[in-house]
């Protein structure tokens, strides 16, 4: 395929999803305004957070199934949908834990309720926890309906228990991490490598890449050979993936990737980038600039020099390429028809073209 | 019925919700373990939290299967333990929306992680948002599970259909309650006591009396005007029993309820008695005190004779026998077999027999 091709795929698919998104939201706006209208001001203001983002667990869900030949898009939609609606919960609750207000340069659940209460002459720390608390309800919501539209998807019987499993697992997986990842931000030993690599794997790559490639290809009726392959190919695809959001998030070209390099480095988030350095003569020079919420853009650049000239960024490079390979090897074999490497072929090329 | 065979009957679904409740809850153990001691031991302070209390929604769940003929008690414990599941999320949730640290005498658990952080010397900020960060995780995994206690309880097709709407409508209805107590918390203007009736209605009485009651009696295989009956007088016992507890709450016996009954004059909590007071000139002289985190005693006393000169209390409590006498009339008529009125008699005489 070309690439003019894969666009008008991915539109196709992307089109169905929103259809599922739209209707299901749709139905709960009108359900919530026989509620009050306060209530049904929340459901747009989810909506709103569920949109924007690259749909990129639906496209997981319907990439799986389409390259293992199911025709059954609207049922594929479905199923996508319920992961994004999974993902909408957990980055709701997410910036609770990490008490952000923003995400993607505009108020999240969480800024837009402490906004409207700062506005009211609300004092600030009573205006943030209330903003807090909606966010807590609007991702109960977004996370309790996402069983349902599986249940809308038409698919019936032991199939449907079996991608009821599947979401089950990715978000019980998920707990895990995100339990790791607030228990590393209180301990006073870092995280070694590996600890950050499980954790991101819990975290995230299950339930973006793995579960959704799994439910796609047992929905597509794939063999249990065919699910394992796509499941251990997103499980390494994931990490890698998450490993090269990291590097992005330090060394990234802000105008490329829209966000700033500084918010990691401020926040002091614990990445594989990290682990690699702590323990490095080199990196005491620097360790106490990292993670303050102050940090000036010149102390940024120390910090990135420190963490270039101690090998941290090559390591990282490294690791992420090298998951990214082991993906890439689990689609290699015979249990997966050609179909499925030309499918996801892009994606392994462009987690490795964005490592140098 | 005399006494003695309603204690049997009790104890006997109590324990089929019991074996329920704990085979969920060893199997989600033995999951967590495989990914780690602390997640394993997360699914204990949960298991722990969901313990203790008085299963109150399994057992209307079971009460109103039972008195309309139905006979699978362990299909009917499933659906009544899915709905305790969904009681712990909304509860684990709803304390860290209220910073809460403590319930039924003991740490919750935004406490428990709280306190294991202090004894690690975490200062107490950082911990506190720690031990809510845990409890945001924990109520997730109870809330994503209750679905699937419905999928265990063998029922399938149309019903098991049925069965998980009136779980949504319950969570989704909920929600909103929840959403306007953290509204009226803020605003200015106190809340009226129709805005207090509904709001409770929403929050507490439709997934505690009217959701399970109504499952029970579709379990049951009831008539459309049974499940009609039953849901009516859910939602207004479940009113009745809430204005109940929160006069509970000020002028009950502290030896019966094992709650202090300063709690929510010191939290300020929005009543019907305040919303019945607020307005009135004598409650100016106490409004000061009223949600004042360090109130002695003597000022509580001071606060409830003023309740009850200006007959804030006898206005509640005429309220509550208001809604239980309503309640009771839903049962009444030809569409329900005696055995529902003698199932249920107990309750409306249990919330009459609390209130003057």
């Amino acid at each position: 395929m070309d690439t003019h091709d894969l666009v008008a795929v991915s539109d196709r698919r992307q089109q169905h999803v929103e259809r599922v998104l739209a209707a299901f939201f749709s139905d709960s706006h009108y359900r919530a305004k026989a509620l009050g209208a306060p209530y049904a001001a929340l459901w747009q203001t989810l909506e709103r957070n569920a949109s924007g983002g690259k749909r990129f667990r639906p496209r997981m869900v319907m990439a799986a199934y389409e390259s293992l030949g199911g025709t059954d898009l609207d049922a594929a939609a479905h199923v996508g949908a319920a992961f994004e609606l999974l993902h909408t919960a957990l980055i709701v609750h997410d910036d609770v834990i990490d008490r952000d207000f923003v995400r993607r340069g505009g108020p999240n659940v969480s800024g837009s309720y402490r906004d409207i209460a700062t506005t009211a002459g609300i004092p600030l720390p009573t205006a943030e926890h209330r903003g807090m608390s909606v966010a807590i309800i609007a991702g109960d919501l977004a996370l309790f309906n996402s069983y349902r539209l599986i249940d809308r998807s038409g698919v019936d019987g032991l199939l449907r228990t079996r991608l009821h499993d599947i979401l089950d697992e990715a978000m019980f997986v998920s707990a895990a991490g995100e339990l790791y990842d607030v228990d590393f931000s209180i301990r006073a030993e870092p995280p070694t490598v590996d600890e950050i690599i499980e954790m991101e794997a819990l975290k995230t790559a299950g339930y973006s890449f793995e579960g959704p490639l799994a439910a796609g290809a047992v929905l597509a009726g794939g063999s249990p050979e065919a699910i394992a392959a796509l499941s251990t190919f997103g499980r390494d695809i994931g990490i890698a993936y998450q490993i090269v959001d990291d590097l992005l998030g330090v060394f990234g070209d802000e105008g490329a990737t829209g966000k700033t390099t500084l918010g990691d480095l401020r926040e002091g988030k614990r990445t594989v980038l990290l682990a690699h350095a702590v323990g490095h003569p080199q990196w005491a020079e620097v360790s106490d600039l990292f993670g303050r919420p102050d940090l000036t853009a010149e102390e940024g650049d120390r910090i990135r020099t420190v963490l270039e000239e101690i090998g941290s960024r090559r390591f990282a490079e490294a690791l992420a390429r090298d998951f990214a390979n082991r993906a890439w090897e689990a689609l290699v074999g015979d249990d997966l028809p050609g179909t499925v490497r030309e499918e996801f072929r892009p994606i392994v090329a462009a987690v490795l073209g964005r490592v140098r």
